[in-house]
């Protein structure tokens, strides 16, 4: 077990659960668990620059990470991805300090492998056998990635009309693929059926604590690569939005150490106007969303009707000052092009929403020209060749 | 200019020719130029220490780059690729320590990236507006990405039947794409028309001096990344064989100023059976390869009949002790499964290829249990949709 990890807390109903034990939802409420730290002793065990010195993966941060034993950590290289400065864009709006964090250079082309590695390191760890989930189709390329790496086995449902190289990926990494005549939630009553018959590990987006430890470096990563500075905003694609959740609390735990000072980045939620359950939310300030029907938006990741982590991006962004907002898919694809043709970034259609938010944020006088703004580029748009197209055939 | 650039020197005819203006092949010979540094000065500029608290991208390495200008490099983190243990594969052939180096993981999906970056940045420095480039598709993409960056206009010329993925990405980065009824040698011919015509540079592979020192980045990082102990042997799947020829010369300028030493390791080059110039030009004791007629194999890198630096890649084996063999389609098939499955690494067909070529190197007594060998995978099956259905298939 991590030598730093204390408990895994419920943030709903506040009961604590065994880290020492695998665990799922929280056993009294069913709210996903978030994984506590003994902040005091990590602060005197490593320190920024050891940190620096480190190979550049999400894994120089392992003591904020929950996987105690270093040799079952399973790497292929993900994090640290560049933080790359747009401002070259963003100027023509009058915003000079705009950075990309471009995490479409990952193992598997998406932010994903960040969770998968994370939550694979600490089932391989717990000795776990075989995990399953139900995917949009990017969770799953990554689970089975990592999977492979760890010799796990790895189930995964999607929808039949999931992109063909989310099948194809998954097929070469050797999952048990199964492709359903449905949404996604038609792929998650598939794989509850499978975890009901054989016992696997339910590694579903936070039905497991893990996942979001690995997306948790995401926030570590910008602070030191603006040299331990936090920017006054980041801006973030949601689906299910265990990213924000994840940079919420590690930018928390910085600043708990002393690595960081000030107040937190405003914390900025966008999602595509076919689907958009935590803008709604927000707007109406409810502390949790509700189902969206018909959901339709050709940023894919975007596509997640009701989160089960609602009430924790909620929080984050109203704690911090933030904001949520929807934008279209022609302006997600505007955005792609933009990013190809004036920067080298080959953007997912979720990563060009932020873009897109940044643009219009910007204009209603939420993002001023002297703040440094974060957005995160979630994948790389190799992974989305019909998203490619229809940017190209402009017809969004 | 460069620091330390001294002289762009014909490794045919010696003629030296003057780095502070534009070139392309040798005035007299027409062979390809090499960049040479005054290495005594660069020994004494930067130290391994400077070096291991930069920034994780081949930039790095800057003292040994042909850019002087920082503010001139294109950069959007290529390069610093992980090195990845695949003991746990080889194993099971008595080798217990094999690394794969990844190259999937720079922008565009591939190591092109590296030579598009140090080519584009040069390009910027000497005030190049227009670049043009034949390519099989993975190039065209690179340079397309580092022009969009960079501001500089790209003219691309591709068959018609390459890969889809490279087409939509030249398009998205906004560059002038022509798609040509023929091979990559009628593309070739479609862009020296353009260069007369229009004046473009000439950015074909080792027809200007730079995107070779691109790729020596992949010596000087496995050389970093082994902690500055030379492998027995690299493992390389040579198609312009660009890479080779960069790693031979990365490996013996640390050896001349005194970061590495011992013999170097033994360069082995690899190729597919439907197209081996280099292999055939290996056993029958040529100094320089015939054109291989009707070029076949579905890792599509390797499709080159004639390298231009064919003589030096040849000479790169020899001075080494190294091997050239060919490998089977199936067996790169085989490999990009056995990758995937085993190790969660999404190898191009190419880079398969040389996994293909330990295994038999190792039965015909030619790599040894107990030696250090690091092999090159030079894309991310992501940018081979076509390649992943075959080798699920198991069609080949």
């Amino acid at each position: 077990m991590s030598a730093f990890v204390t408990a895994l807390i419920c943030p709903r109903c506040q009961l604590q659960h065994d880290p020492q034990t695998i665990q799922n939802l929280c056993v009294a409420c069913q709210s996903p668990l978030l994984v506590e730290y003994d902040l005091d002793r990590l602060r005197t065990a490593v320190s920024k620059e050891t940190i620096s010195e480190r190979t550049p993966t999400m894994w120089r941060y392992r003591e904020f990470l929950p996987v105690g034993d270093p040799t079952q950590i399973v790497s292929l290289g993900e994090g640290f991805t560049p933080l790359l400065n747009i401002s070259s864009i963003t100027r023509a709006w009058g915003l000079t300090q705009v950075w990309l964090k471009d995490d479409g250079l990952n193992p598997t082309g998406s932010f994903k492998a960040r969770g998968a590695s994370c939550g694979i390191s600490k089932a391989k760890e717990f000795g776990i056998r075989a995990v399953a989930l139900p995917t949009a189709g990017n969770a799953g390329g990554a689970w089975a990635c990592y999977g492979a790496a760890a010799g796990i086995r790895v189930h995964v449902a999607m929808p039949k009309d999931a992109p063909a190289i989310n099948q194809l990926e998954c097929r070469l990494y050797g999952a048990d693929l199964q492709l359903v005549d449905g949404l996604i939630s038609d792929a998650g009553k598939k794989i509850a059926q499978g975890i009901r018959e054989h016992g696997w590990f339910d590694a579903a987006t936070l039905k497991e604590p893990y996942r979001i430890e690995g997306k948790k470096t995401l926030g570590l990563e910008i602070a030191e690569q603006l040299g331990w500075q936090l920017p006054d905003a980041i801006v973030y694609p949601a689906g299910g939005g265990v990213g924000i959740i994840g940079i919420w609390r590690a930018l928390k735990q910085l600043r708990a150490i002393g690595w960081v000072s000030g107040k937190l980045p405003r914390l900025i939620v966008v999602q595509a106007e076919g689907c958009a359950p935590l803008v709604k939310a927000f707007e109406e300030q409810q502390p949790e969303s509700e189902f969206w029907p018909n959901a339709r938006t050709f940023a894919s990741g975007l596509r997640v009707p009701k989160a089960l982590g609602d009430f924790l991006v909620l929080q984050a962004v109203r704690e911090t000052g933030g904001t949520a907002l929807a934008v279209s898919d022609a302006d997600c694809a505007r955005m792609m092009r933009l990013l190809a043709e004036r920067a080298g970034i080959f953007a997912a259609p979720e990563g060009a929403a932020t873009l897109a938010a940044v643009e219009r944020l910007q204009e209603e006088g939420k993002i001023f020209s002297d703040e440094r703004v974060v957005i995160i580029n979630t994948g790389s748009a190799l992974k989305y060749p019909e998203a490619m197209a229809e940017a190209l055939a402009g017809q969004m």
